[in-house]
């Protein structure tokens, strides 16, 4: 069958959006995931979003790993999945709700000349509740902690945003070494439910650089609630203002930390291509 | 502008195409290919396929590579053009002959129960001359000479199928050496255009495993003129019958050498999405 869809990214995270509707079969939406986000025998994208009403919020978005996983949230993916569904009509104003497995998220659309120039996004705020995380701690925190793996300390800040994210503070970025402890962290013992690593570069109080290996995903051009909760950290030990530029590979996201203690992250979402998929 | 594509894929082996009428602007189309094929902020493809009319040939296909540069054939892409051209209905017969920058492909569509299950192309001979391959050579030929690389001895064969490949024949296909060495080889003095490298392992007779580092593609999971050059290479030093199916990490491509010593490649072309690209 034939399924109706949209390719769209932001800061270098891409997806495929498709309409409940299009594809009514729950049970064969992580199949489609696997199929429509293979690189070479599907379009290829890193995850697949499902636009579904909700009952409790404006819309509800449903997000799939390339792999076929449920992710209960993706920074980068509201984004897109927000321009979409405002570009489409299902809502009139630019300010509405999504619900998802990671609860309601406000969304704010930036427009210019008519366009969506960027989405804002309540995230929420992070928590460094290690039973949350999950992370095995005998003190109910995770903050400057030391680890070793591969041979190599690490001094590591564990948080949940949703999704389980280490925050690392380092003077240089290096893709071979993030690619090498990227795994071995994701995967340490201390995490029952593995992590997200990001790697971080403090350029100043208003400037910093992340770079996040992503669990199930492995290294991505960007990673929107990574840069978001290494913003938390780094402004918790001091290390930055409230409001701050996050240099990733694909691009720039702005996040803001407002007086209620919510962080807003504000970035670009684009539309690449649509069309009919061949599902079979 | 919006422009009208098709992606496709052969033994993994993945295309764009689209019609020249829908993009007519050939100055542009180096700069299309490397932004359609982007596998983030584009579609995704291991290259692009034009569609056009020719004065020689029953249709032309010209093809770019993902990075934007030109090459003269792609096996698994002339499947996937050749079944394009007849599924759109640019030509009314299953025997028909393809224009492209390494002469006039000769095709054969392979329907089952109506639908193309498989395409054959005529892909002439090799050549071993090499000056038109190109690569240095005191004697004229490159046929079993010892090349060092990385501190590593490789015993290659030098070849012409419209682009320079090299054959290696290998106990063992190891994907991590293939990447390091691959590249390495690829960039050789000796290769004053580059080429692509294929590690061959002979099964038996009858069977052969190759995997092919591309030249300005990287590694990728299939290649059609690799399979061919490898086949033909094989065939001339006895070790390998006049039939033989070629096993590349994108499934299987049959090879039969004719008596005219032409070489015919039998692969699958297969339809993944259709749609409109966004370029800008």
């Amino acid at each position: 069958m034939d399924v109706q869809f949209k390719k769209m990214q932001g800061t270098g995270n891409d997806f495929i959006v498709v309409k409940y509707d299009d594809f009514p079969f729950e049970e064969k939406l992580s199949q489609l995931a696997e199929k429509i986000c293979d690189r070479h025998f599907g379009i290829g994208a890193d995850g697949l979003l499902i636009v579904n009403p909700s009952s409790i919020a404006d819309i509800r978005m449903d997000y799939y790993n390339s792999d076929g996983s449920i992710a209960a949230m993706c920074g980068n993916g509201i984004r897109c999945f927000s321009k979409f569904v405002f570009d489409e009509g299902f809502l009139r104003t630019k300010q509405f709700s999504v619900e998802t497995l990671d609860g309601i998220k406000e969304i704010a659309i930036i427009e210019e000349k008519g366009t969506v120039k960027s989405v804002e996004v309540n995230m929420g705020q992070v928590t460094y509740d290690t039973e949350k995380i999950p992370v095995v701690s005998e003190d109910g925190y995770f903050i400057n902690k030391k680890i070793t793996v591969g041979g190599q300390d690490f001094i590591i800040t564990a948080v949940s945003m949703g999704v389980p994210h280490v925050i690392i503070f380092t003077e240089k970025l290096d893709l071979e070494q993030i690619k090498f402890f990227g795994p071995l962290i994701e995967k340490h013992a201390i995490f029952p439910k593995k992590t997200n690593v990001n790697f971080v570069h403090r350029i100043d109080k208003d400037n910093i650089a992340v770079r996040t290996w992503e669990r199930g995903a492995g290294y991505t051009l960007a990673c929107g609630t990574g840069s978001t909760s290494a913003v938390a950290v780094a402004n918790k030990l001091g290390l930055v203002n409230n409001n701050v530029n996050v240099e990733v590979e694909g691009g720039n996201i702005k996040i803001k930390i407002k007086e209620s203690g919510n962080l807003f992250m504000e970035g670009p979402a684009e539309n690449i291509c649509s069309g009919r998929f061949f599902f079979n």
